[in-house]
């Protein structure tokens, strides 16, 4: 059998199987946004992600600035969701030997200046030959608190912490050869300079019983954390927000923003479940759990299954 | 200007400029086998270290068991050289979509059969897909004490744990299409299944004041003690160990198997400076450090400068 007949999420399932073993200091092991360990006195969160060339970015149209700053966000994203503050990286990349040093340099003044935003220090890393551009980051976190996505209980609410879709247009005018316009260059901002919410950091802590970044789509996501905690999710509709200008655009195309804002990856904002009701700038109530399975979405009184469509990484 | 023209060690020169930075908790960053970082009463080493198809392996040649093996295998002996004991590891896998599952379940359970031999955990990862195959691991040890490349001073003697040059000679067999003999199924071990030196953890934590892992070669590896300690390293040629089977092989195709002994790598044995004079199984005395610089051979008596020629990922 190939890869693509498996898909990502089969093949991890028969990874776990091979390599996936117990031990007292791990708290969390594979299928969540972060591993979690118990060293001396502390937790430690821990998460890797890669940015591949022509899957993640195409060289040409891409600042490798931007791409050290993705490639951080992503990480620090998954540690937040977690409950964690980003701390140590360690980046390994696989060049080829025909690359401008410029380019890699770069992808490092990116990491530097996501790592003075976030506040992490990258203490270490790797470097290979390859023939195509493989940026990788290790990214280690730290926490009292581990938030799951396997948490979510029936009576709770959904919340989500921003907008989302805006990364997937952004992408869609990058590959049509867009970026002059002032709308063009909003969107394409929200896709190459994506914002972990650490802000949200103590919010998540508070109130968070369940959590996940959305890195495959708000659905797809929220799919994880429907099947891990063995709930049903229903989102309401008029509840979730909707970026004006994202309105707009698909106003103009004549395309419906619910494609982009429950199906669009890589917004990098954070959605989770709570008893509680919050009130707070950015945390958008858009849900509720309840007692079944599956992702719902409730439209004048209505509710009807959202499919599970989401990006995977393999097929 | 090219990766190819700056190098391996010129990249990582620029790289650390732009991102380094210090952290009370930051023990040892870049420049080491393994980074070291303190977190509450412990201190934790990191590592990272990747196999890139048609650079470190080609699929054709290769058991995916023995991938799986090698990659942990590297990863263990950064860590053992500065004196930790593995715990936990994060693979992150960039794969073609073509690729057949069963490899991948072949790389996974060397890495299995690895963490069983080894003692550490995989915790997590990340799947991607990519045109080459990439397999990268991060592996995370616990130490008391850190033993850096840095320290070594005039007037120690310098330690190898054992035979090396092996792996290079199974490496020229897998390349040349041998295999079959008990000679060339002997090499080809050496370089498909090394051992880390775990074994010789605690003595390294008794004796050794600086030390590195035989990756690059003896002599490229020891010019890194060298330059990050200040010091001259004066080898015994008569007192490096030489393996039977290696001495007849290179005998037999009029080879000089130091060729293969100071510059071959991934052998995976521990070479350290200490101040003791050591008698024990498997601890070969095989020089000493000198005020100065570089690293040099005896030879009945007569002294003479080692060149550095040794492995550049990016040259």
């Amino acid at each position: 059998m190939k890869l693509r007949d498996l898909g990502e999420f089969g093949l991890i399932d028969r990874i776990s199987r091979i390599v996936l073993s117990t031990d007292p200091d791990i708290l969390v092991s594979i299928g969540d946004d972060t591993a979690c360990v118990k060293v001396g006195d502390r937790n430690w969160l821990l998460t890797v992600d890669t940015q591949v060339e022509n899957v993640h970015f195409i060289k040409s149209k891409i600042n490798p600035v931007d791409l050290g700053w993705k490639l951080s966000t992503s990480n620090v994203s998954d540690v937040v969701s977690c409950g964690g503050k980003p701390r140590f990286a360690l980046v390994s990349v696989s060049l080829p030997k025909n690359l401008e040093v410029e380019f890699v340099e770069g992808v490092y003044r990116g990491i530097k200046e996501a790592q003075e935003y976030y506040g992490f220090k990258t203490i270490g890393g790797n470097i290979t030959s390859s023939n195509q551009i493989m940026v990788d980051m290790t990214l280690i976190g730290e926490s009292q608190t581990f938030i799951p996505r396997s948490s979510a209980k029936e009576g709770q609410y959904v919340y989500l912490t921003g907008f989302t879709g805006l990364s997937r247009v952004g992408l869609e005018m990058i590959l049509s050869g867009k970026g002059v316009s002032e709308e063009e260059v909003y969107f394409i901002k929200r896709h190459y300079r994506p914002l972990a919410r650490l802000d949200k950091l103590n919010t998540i802590l508070r109130f968070a019983k369940s959590s996940i970044d959305i890195s495959d789509g708000l659905v797809s996501d929220l799919y994880h954390i429907s099947e891990q905690s063995g709930v049903k999710i229903v989102l309401e509709k008029d509840r979730v927000p909707v970026d004006d200008k994202l309105r707009l655009y698909c106003l103009k195309n004549r395309t419906d923003p619910y494609d982009y804002i429950l199906y669009g990856g890589e917004d990098y904002q954070i959605v989770f479940t709570s008893d509680e009701l919050i009130e707070e700038e950015d945390i958008y109530l858009i849900g509720y759990v309840e007692r079944g399975e599956g992702v719902y979405i409730k439209e004048e009184g209505r509710v009807s299954g959202l499919s599970k469509r989401g990006f995977n990484h393999l097929v």
